[in-house]
């Protein structure tokens, strides 16, 4: 049983994380229950404000080393090849509450996770319009949104490397669900990149600029790194970790959201994913630590998208733990306990919700 | 200077009610640039879980002292006379987190307020077809939504006496800015009624009941009073009091949300509201305790939305406390401190914002 339990969320929080939570948005677990997140449920992490951008004036230059630097509008980018790809986004910090001692910053428990579709035209059909000198090595997105982290004031930005901005899947995206981009997504203009943590997805899209230099923005560099102490040099955040999540069963207290069921069969329902477009292989569902394998739902079309999974539970009066972890094709297997950061990133491990089964529970 | 400010966020809050931050959504305050909040955006408070309600089999039946007891489908509604009313909605305890000390709920900071355009029937269209009985004092709506509050398993329900229910306001609705009611808004059908705290527009309806006694539902009678001390009765939150809210200028921090600007003319600007279809009157904006009338936008058509405000300001370097407060035509004003509440209810303390002006900031 003990080695079942992740720890605690134990201890108190400070205002400003309540305040983080408040401003941005999980999708509650119920909602794991759609193939795509349903607009307004899609998880939101916003780092600084999200900016006014006018669709109609907005543009996109590409600079720095191409052969035909060019600035985009929307109409343009519009006119290009478009394609739709469905894709699991989950931000690096998503499980971060859950660690102890824990990093001040946005305290997702489990929430930061969603899949949408999203529709817009490769980045390396504008890319081969641009023409990429032979000598540059990373490819620069710019966002709107500007804030202080750190005591540095800067504009959000990232970096990805040639070989990584030229896969067809990573898009220039206007918009989401079949409906235009909205403000908070990153409206008219975002990056996605499919298969790696959110950070990479870079919103409300500013700029484009290939350098043949690596790119020194502190959210590449300093910012979403995995680091055991403060003072290693860390290992930068990229592809999602193999994770699963169940939409916890019968019904929540308000204030505790602690769970409660009558006793009887239950299907228990939910998803699990992994980063970098590798299958999910088997899902494993348990009670009090007795394991077995649930059943996988059919894989999606797109190999970025979460893959369903179920598994009947004939659930006895007392209180259980269920748990559930996922293996992908890697073979890469979720571990019990979170992965020490302290920063928080990349915590995948699995999820346990505690049950209090009694025929009182009408539902 | 001193009694400008709110009491500050102290102290530590539980993981209980980060918890319930993550899960639950606020309005991002940059929003109250928009004079209707993009979908996804609009604030949320789900009680217990987003049910999973399929509109094609979902049926309305209005039950009780009425001498025409009817069911409704999703269609039946729908042909009925239909209109459009922007209405904005605050959660009866928005600002809790300000209170010290603080009832351990939803911990909304101050961004638990949005406006929308919500279409659908009025209510009293649904009862004068049922034909409400002379006896009948109050009209009950019951959700779908279930769980345990303090104790005990319930059906989220609240009900309006008569009077308020047959306003042509009160709508049944099905779609909100003009797209089919999400989820997590109430999906297929929910309660809008206008000038009230959140609470009363009750959400995935699922039944309508005539009664002739006052309704005993715990979020009637024990919930969504404001109390002084626990063993109060208290008095029920009906009508939204006066508020205001400015967008917080300048650039953030990203962990602290503490704001920075560079010196030079601001036009800050905001949204104040009332409840009971009440206009705003006057809204001031003040520095460091010096207060001025700030200009009102044009009122909204609807007496049920936000009116705009702004007022220029000449930021100087320095810290400064800015403040906004609104009075409605009814003469009520903000007060400058919460006003207490065992809950955490109606706290509509003015907002303070503190800004950090200097010559190093770019934006």
């Amino acid at each position: 049983m003990k080695s079942l339990r992740r720890p605690p969320i134990v201890g108190r929080f400070l205002a400003e994380e309540v305040a983080l939570a408040s401003r941005n948005s999980g999708m509650p677990l119920e909602a794991l229950r759609y193939d795509v997140t349903p607009v307004g449920l899609h998880y939101l992490l916003i780092h600084f404000d999200i900016p006014a951008v006018e669709a109609a004036q907005w543009t996109l230059p590409i600079l720095g080393c191409v052969d035909h630097p060019t600035t985009f509008s929307l109409a343009d980018l519009q006119a290009l090849p478009q394609r739709t790809v469905r894709v699991t986004l989950e931000c690096a910090g998503n499980g971060r509450a859950q660690l102890t001692p824990r990093n001040a910053s946005m305290p997702w428990v489990e929430e930061g996770v969603s899949t949408a579709e999203w529709t817009g035209t490769p980045l390396a059909e504008v890319l081969k319009k641009a023409g990429l000198q032979q000598s540059v090595c990373e490819v620069v997105f710019t966002g709107a949104d500007i804030g202080i982290d750190r005591g540095v004031e800067q504009t959000y930005a990232r970096s990805l490397r040639v070989s990584d901005a030229l896969h067809p899947d990573v898009l220039l995206v206007w918009a989401m669900n079949g409906q235009p981009l909205l403000p908070q997504h990153g409206a008219p203009m975002r990056l996605i990149v499919p298969g790696w943590y959110g950070m990479a997805s870079v919103k409300w899209l500013s700029k484009i600029e290939a350098v043949t230099q690596p790119f020194q923005g502190m959210q590449q560099v300093v910012g979403y790194h995995f680091r055991a102490q403060p003072e290693d040099a860390g290992v930068p955040c990229t592809q999602i970790r193999v994770n699963a999540l169940m939409v916890p069963p019968g019904i929540p207290d308000f204030f505790s959201r602690q769970r409660f069921l009558k006793p009887g069969l239950v299907n228990i329902q939910g998803r699990a994913w992994s980063g970098g477009g590798v299958p999910i292989t088997r899902v494993e569902f348990a009670v009090n630590g007795q394991w077995r394998d649930a059943q996988l739902h059919r894989a999606e079309a797109s190999p970025w998208a979460w893959r369903g999974w179920s598994c009947d539970w004939q659930a006895s009066t007392g209180t259980h733990v269920l748990a559930v972890r996922a293996t992908d094709a890697n073979g890469h297997v979720q571990p019990d306990q979170p992965v020490w950061d302290i920063a928080g990133f990349g915590n995948n491990g699995m999820q346990t919700v505690t049950v209090q089964v009694n025929a009182a529970t009408q539902q």
